[in-house]
């Protein structure tokens, strides 16, 4: 049972059998419960062993010091670091004075499981202790999607055979003892405890702790309440102490007899709030909760997820393992989201203290294009935090000698903490990104009131911003030099295509939404001549083409540089940013993640089809797929240009990111981004969903192998839902009125509870394109029934389940494929993504199929 | 006398009259003594006051973290520090047991001088104690240039008007207290006390001391001895402890009785060699300067200085502050590389800690020049420590993944320690401009034995380093993508000017030396396939061009650049770079400093006289000259377009960059780049210098106000002596065979002691090309005679004197320039450069004249 988890391939679940103890952290991310307020890494309920402690508040961070070796102007000097909070999640037991530890005694059975229909993490222990004493142990978590400041724990220990003595602590923990932190040893120092006391309190069966953050100033109330059933022998006492609280019951359990607790758990957090105001916030959400009870709260728990799955389920036939990671993904994304409510949604969501918690583009690019369709109110909260930042968006604006508002690269609280500016600070396509995420959300929702409270105001300064940044040249034509577009393996280069475009559209989307609400953009200071100005600029935007080669060239001069030496690029040597300079990687070829590729998903009307397919292809030679945000763009396109299978190969890598651990990072957090992409490389990518205009446009077609796509979109008022099966896609209205749409480009109109059923015309016959040396598509993540050695006789996605080996090293993968980094920066504070990068016999392959009981 | 400094215009030397307090930095850099092995400040006998204390040995340095926010591959995790060693210059002397301290009692007079053509500070003084004991003290220092581990010091104090006893107390102090680093704290902190004691010892009038430098362990001897002549009571004792080491002499004065004292001090260090070794090196170098005697080193330092003058000297009439200011450079060049020997030349020599003590690409690209033609061995020397380091420059580049050698950036002791790569590393030109000095060095002196056993393997490794940084594009083109070039305002950017024509004639040179020497080539694996890709590399240069605007881009891409806002720009919003990020100085047209316009210095042949006129006039527009590099550019290539005004502009302000303190950070050391752009502009400018090819040619042209140019150039085994008036120019062989030069294109043969005269051809009519409002040169610094409020009536250079008013924000400046940075990096380790910039008020301006006594 130690050292070794299988993690099983199921429908609407996922199952871990055994566990691994030296992979703890991976399964803590893939356990982890969220409603996108609080995080509970998926750590043992006993604490101990664990591979990374964590319980995470949204935007509850401490501040650190950015050095540098040379300073410069506008570097900023304080960097943001989420921080592991008071730990509710512990739960001790003492077996006849022997503590529960799965590293000592015998574990003859350990099982955990979340159905993402029910939200809530259960787990089964039989254990024999060091002196012969067996338990069962079943316990049950969940953080509330309904409640937002309350987790909730159900424990129940059964003694088996002989009688016994059992004590339960449960525990309100603070300033717990992190593992070594792998980055920068200042930021370290600045984040040990960084919880200072202000109070704590125990009563009965209540303990209450109030902390603050040292230098954040951010004052943080935890407070818990159980309820215990057991044998009558049954006794309870509480204590506090400043930084542990400790509710204590102990009995005597015989054969059979079982000791069920449950916990409630809540937090309250401010920058302003007083002491007795959090504390009495944390007490009265945990007083409603109480009074909910655990089997309220769990059927809350299930309302809520059935109403999103109904809205957002996917459906996939022919390769279970991206059904089972489709579902996964989307319950991740709901859970970073669902309850965040104005504060951001990190890189990471609440899994893991990974790129310190902050969030970057990957948000509103990433994310935000999934929950615009299946949780729209939660994706129009997380718009609302960019407004909130406006103001120091603005100061940063100011600080760089722009117009407008420049919003931060990577941010907790809405601060720039980007300490390398080519990859941070220049990266300026981010304020477009969220422009983009902005013009969609009010075209899918229609929330007109949105757009006139919120999204006005943010398209308005982000297309001053771009009208400031830019300049027309004597040609006439608007240039945007000097920055750096979304391939982190080129920096600092003039009319970055992806840039150009995306802003192009902010500055036509401002002036659009600025017509609309003309009062509210007067009281903005705009009027008839700056929103011109801006169509202009958008009108002259300069699109660098290369007539030589016929393709895009990713920036000005691109296809000009010297070609990266792929040949002689060992495997060893990904991902390149751990063994090349910046310096090598700027000046030559070689993309790290879609950039090109991207800027034609998300501004298709600028490329002809010819363009895309001939510039798809060319890079596809070039990009080595260094980051996770890469694989669900090329999917797409692959797609769209006609090379499904190829399309297929991406979309497991997206999907796969974090089940398979393919960057060996899983332990710091999941890549929220990818597990978003697994959404989009099927909703964009197979189901060709294209929604810039008035009238939204699918063209959709299934590679090999898959027989069936469904999936259902909120979008403009209705639901919808599209069937895409080998020969007929299926458009039905559930909820609505009727709606027209494009089906591959012809008009179709749609009436409510008339589907409509057309033909899907056959790919054309391409050349597959061919990528740099081993940086194909993994290998190992091969579709099933494609023979090799991934999941041989896998079961069907309807009810069956097969097993996907887990384990440190255990079996080597085919391809060999390196890990891979994420986003910039190699250690510093994002620590160890990547490690040295000679992993590549850590890749963790498939094993052969069980059947799950 | 306190506050109030008076520097005073002479033709031979430097003199303070008065002292001010508030400045004392300015003068301590002024009047350092060094030649190149050993550096001392111009500190006060006394030590106290100071700007900052400082004695350096050459190469002596400590190594200290480089933190960065965001690591990255390839960053230099070590820097290293030049630091303040054991101090051998301190004479205290008490009056009837009051310290003579000239902040307090009453400062009759205080004049310091160094006649360069004696070496020799000299300082007298005349102070009445606060207990009303008047003195007069009368001190002499040198550091030898015979004797290079030596410097000596003669110190006489007479008692006046009644008798006073008088206690002499010469010291040597170890881990002096400095002021408060203004950088970063890491630094600080890392470099205080840096030296461990090892050993000391007193005896007689000896001490010795031996330290060890706590992380670069590098072991220092030092040792003093003295000499003293006074009245019978005189009394000597001495002492030591582990950071000091004192020797003192107490004698009761009567009116008219003076005690004397000659010191020797004598340093020793090595990272190799034993304590016994160092403190024995020292010692026996005492022994031998003590035998010499004060008189003998006075004498030898005069020899010393005569051989150089008779070589170097320049003369110019019509402008005596830059008759002065040329031989005050040409004396400050020489100490900063006399007796380096194999050690690098730093960019503030040793007159102080400014950037660190680094060694950057300005003593092959400024100072070498001069070196070359004025002390040949000196500038072999700097080039030996090129080729000593380089194994560590081989290191480098394997770890860059290029091939050949790449030099650092900045450095003491070879190892990179720029911790900013955009304008570090990528900086590659430096490779180009070491070996442009190699291939100048080896056409200047002919020295066929340097060329095969140093200058050929610094040729071959850089010319492989270019070979690797660039490729051949489909259309043939060599190109070097994403490198910055000299100016600092931009980087990274594709196919700059500068670097591409340095690197194609660094290319060629080495391919030139390997067929000179086809054995030596061949054990460095050189053979004719390497060298004819070389050529073939060379010959495809990529050299870009703007058809439309008619000018040669600084780089590709350059001139579609927007053209930075002059208009909006405010005078304190220079320095640029302390008011604006690298991201917006990076993407526009806004230059730093002479990159263009050097590359048209140093290549002229790749221009044509109107490419030269139209590119000067454009990057004129552009320049704002936040760099001290670039004056004496400007001066060069203004003259040769014919804009012999504005050259003579430039001139000045290049001259004048420490004498005046135009930067405010002259405290930190003076910037020899700029001392010898002074020479530059001269020889290079108006004596029109060019010596690429196998003859040597003028084209001198004075302009209005400059009656006068002679200047001495050792060439091919000859020293030529070229001497331009207004209408003529003489050219005379004083040592060595007959020649051959052009003189504006003429060809002409000088026969030794035949001196030939020329006709100098009027220069052409052209408009005055316009800088940006505000960046014109420095209008305070308009040369006599011109009017306005500088030097009214200002003696000629011949004998008479005037001076220059000194003192801290006394005069306001005209044009309220304020300070302008050097190298790269705000803050950081080179601390206040430029400070806040709102320095306006603070410039000190010309005051009417004086006559010198």
């Amino acid at each position: 049972m130690i050292d070794k988890a299988s993690y099983l391939i199921e429908p609407w679940a996922i199952r871990e059998s055994g566990v691994d103890l030296y992979d703890l952290g991976r399964s803590e991310s893939l356990f982890a419960l969220s409603n996108g307020h609080i995080g509970l890494r998926g750590n043992l309920d006993e604490g101990d062993p664990h591979g990374l402690p964590g319980s995470y508040l949204n935007s509850v961070h401490e501040l650190r010091p950015l050095p540098y070796a040379e300073a410069g102007y506008g570097y900023p000097e304080s960097g943001q670091t989420v921080i592991n909070v008071t730990d509710g999640k512990i739960i001790r037991l003492l077996v006849d004075d022997e503590p529960f530890d799965i590293r000592y005694g015998e574990l003859l059975s350990h099982q955990r499981m979340i159905d993402f229909r029910e939200g809530v993490l259960t787990r089964d222990v039989e254990w024999v202790s060091p002196a012969g004493q067996t338990i069962r142990v079943h316990s049950e978590r969940l953080v509330s999607f309904s409640q937002r400041s309350i987790a909730a724990f159900y424990y129940e220990v059964e003694a088996i055979g002989d009688p016994a003595r059992v004590v339960i602590q449960s525990e309100l923990v603070a300033n717990e003892q992190l593992p070594t932190w792998r980055g920068d040893p200042r930021a370290a120092a600045a984040l040990e405890s960084p919880l200072i006391s202000e109070r704590h309190r125990a009563d009965g069966t209540k303990v209450e702790t109030v902390h603050i953050t040292r230098h954040s100033e951010i004052r943080v109330a935890a407070a818990m309440d159980h309820h215990f059933e057991g044998p009558d022998s049954l006794g309870i006492s509480s204590e506090s102490e400043p930084d542990a609280g400790r509710v204590t019951a102990t009995v005597v359990l015989l054969p059979g007899q079982k000791l069920r607790m449950v916990k409630w758990l809540a937090y309250g957090w401010s920058e302003q709030r007083s002491l007795p105001a959090l504390r009495d916030q944390a007490v009265a959400a945990l007083v409603a909760a109480r009074q909910t009870g655990w089997g309220g709260l769990v059927r809350e728990q299930k309302e809520y997820l059935d109403a999103f799955w109904a809205r957002a389920d996917v459906e996939v036939d022919g390769d279970p393992e991206v059904q089972q990671a489709v579902r996964f993904a989307l319950f991740h994304v709901l859970q970073s989201a669902a309850r965040a409510e104005r504060r951001a949604i990190p890189a990471k969501g609440l899994t893991g203290p990974g790129y310190d918690g902050h969030a970057f583009w990957d948000s509103e690019t990433y994310v935000l294009p999934v929950l615009t369709y299946t949780a729209p109110a939660a994706a129009g909260d997380a718009l609302r935090w960019r407004h909130a930042t406006l103001p120091l968006a603005r100061e940063r604006a100011e600080l760089l000698d722009l117009a407008g508002a420049a919003f931060p690269w990577r941010t907790i609280h809405g601060e720039e903490c980007s300490g390398y500016w080519p990859a941070g600070t220049a990266a300026f396509h981010v304020n477009a990104d969220i422009a983009d995420a902005v013009a969609r959300y009010v075209n899918v929702t229609e929330d007109e009131r949105f757009e006139r409270e919120v999204g006005l105001e943010i398209l308005v300064e982000t297309a001053r911003l771009w009208r400031s940044l830019g300049h027309h040249d004597l040609d006439g034509r608007f240039r945007i030099d000097g920055v750096t577009g979304p391939d982190e393996y080129s920096a600092i280069a003039d009319n970055n295509v992806y840039t150009n475009l995306m802003a192009q559209r902010n500055l036509i989307a401002a002036a659009d939404a600025a017509r609309r609400h003309p009062d509210r953009a007067a009281e903005l200071g705009v009027d008839a001549e700056v929103t011109a100005s801006w169509r202009d600029a958008a009108e002259d935007m300069f699109i660098p083409y290369d007539p030589h080669l016929g393709v895009h060239p990713q920036s000005e001069g691109f296809t000009e540089h010297q070609v990266w030496d792929f040949e002689h690029t060992t495997a060893e040597q990904y991902p390149l940013l751990l063994h090349f300079p910046y310096f090598d990687l700027y000046r030559k070829q070689v993309v790290k993640q879609a950039d090109l590729v991207l800027a034609m998903q998300r501004c298709g009307d600028a490329f002809t089809m010819d363009e895309k397919i001939r510039n798809f292809a060319y890079y596809e030679a070039l990009t080595v797929r260094d980051s996770s945000l890469s694989a669900c763009c090329q999917a797409v396109m692959a797609a769209e240009c006609g090379h499904l299978s190829l399309a297929h190969d991406y979309l497991r890598e997206a999907a796969l990111m974090d089940l398979r651990d393919i960057e060996h990072n899983t332990g710091d957090g999941l890549h929220m981004a990818s597990l978003a992409g697994s959404w989009i490389a099927l909703v964009e990518g197979f189901g060709g969903l294209r929604d810039g205009g008035e009238v939204i446009a699918f063209s959709p077609r299934l590679p090999e192998g898959l027989t069936r796509l469904a999936f259902g979109l909120c979008v403009r008022g209705r639901h919808l839902r599209v069937e895409v099966s080998d020969a007929t896609a299926t458009y039905t209205v559930s909820e609505g009125p009727a709606m027209t749409l494009l089906h591959h480009g012809q008009t179709v109109r749609v009436q409510p509870g008339e589907p409509v059923s057309l033909d899907v015309p056959p790919a054309p016959v391409l050349e597959r394109p061919r990528q740099p040396a081993g940086r194909e598509p993994l290998r190992f993540l091969r579709p099933p029934g494609e023979g090799g050695p991934s999941n041989p006789g896998a079961g069907s996605s309807a009810g069956g389940a097969a097993s996907v080996g887990g384990g440190h090293g255990g079996h080597s993968g085919v391809g060999g494929h390196p890990g891979v980094g994420g986003h910039s920066g190699v250690g510093g504070h994002t620590g160890g993504r990547g490690g040295s990068g000679s992993t590549a016999g850590a890749v963790p392959s498939a094993t052969g199929s069980t059947v799950d009981g």
